[in-house]
């Protein structure tokens, strides 16, 4: 690796990192690509070498968040109630990154609009989040670990709203707001069993 | 009344009007009174006869929006399951205009930040929203109608916690989404009796 290419990498990590602190701050389309170099201490023109558009920061912003969620929570387990605690673990981690949760619930409520572009990244999301926790629910349900009458399809998509939801009302009001219990209270309705030891 | 304060009346509510469209698309940060008043079809000059800043025109939207859903839904009724049925009466009512639903979500989002001109607001709103729907459910624990070991508050929080997240999903992904359902069916998995004879 050339001292050049290291300082390269380090240089588009830096510019990633100040996008997501103003994307929080300001959403998508409050923030400007000159803002976000002034951040990073660099010209305008330096910033555009690395992200020649808008879009193309925003697309670097939401692969790297996402990168990062699956490295850490291995949201890629086998279906089943493995599934349900790594939700609860992400949200134990975000609860300690507030940061995080109110880029990604800014950059959502914005990428509601058709051509917003990210809205095709939010489509994508939800339908890989409901999947993942559908295929869970499902197998629970055959097993008898889910609770008599709950339809799973309905779990899934509630329990990944509730997400969202419990999300944005604990950034606006953190003192009232218990963001992990929220998600276990709800997990204790939908569930025949106990989620973990915890439970 | 005169020519001139009818008039002036029409004004102010084609402006309040024009705002909440603006602030749907592009989010309370990303408008200008400018824009808005070009919408309108009148000068800037003229708007700021009516709205001096961007934080007064915010919240005449944001009164407008109350007194629309409090007259509509009669949100204030006693405690019990009528409450319950009032909000899935909202979310019926939202269904129909997402444009509504749009300008709220983006709106909640921005205004996490402590220093949004709407964050006040929305803490007040989370606070209403959940006290209304706390007492709900604390009645009907005590009538035997809220099923058996479900806590009335975490009920009430995650109630309106789960209509929030419901939305944006909705807004993002439409066809994946049945919004009324969705809140029935967390009802039910609430609910130790029918929410009504549709249930």
């Amino acid at each position: 690796m050339t001292g050049g290419y290291l300082k390269g990498r380090i240089r588009r990590e830096d510019i990633i990192s100040a996008a997501a602190v103003v994307y929080g701050e300001a959403g998508y389309h409050g923030s400007s690509l000159r803002e976000i170099a002034k951040r990073v201490g660099i010209s305008h023109a330096g910033l555009l070498y690395y992200f020649p558009t808008k879009e193309a920061l925003l697309a670097a912003v939401l692969e790297r968040r996402d990168a990062e969620d699956s490295e850490r929570e291995q949201l890629t387990v086998p279906p089943g109630l493995e599934v349900l605690r790594h939700f609860v673990a992400l949200a134990e981690h975000n609860v300690r990154h507030p940061g995080i949760v109110d880029l990604y619930s800014r950059l959502a409520a914005e990428a509601v609009a058709p051509d917003h572009p990210a809205h095709e990244y939010f489509e994508e999301h939800y339908r890989q989040a409901r999947e993942s926790v559908i295929g869970s629910f499902r197998l629970l349900a055959t097993t008898g670990e889910l609770r008599e009458g709950v339809d799973p399809d309905f779990a899934a998509l509630t329990f990944i709203a509730l997400m969202d939801g419990l999300q944005v009302q604990w950034l606006t009001t953190p003192a009232d707001v218990d963001l992990v219990g929220s998600l276990r209270f709800y997990l204790r309705t939908l569930l025949a069993v106990p989620l973990d030891p915890e439970d």
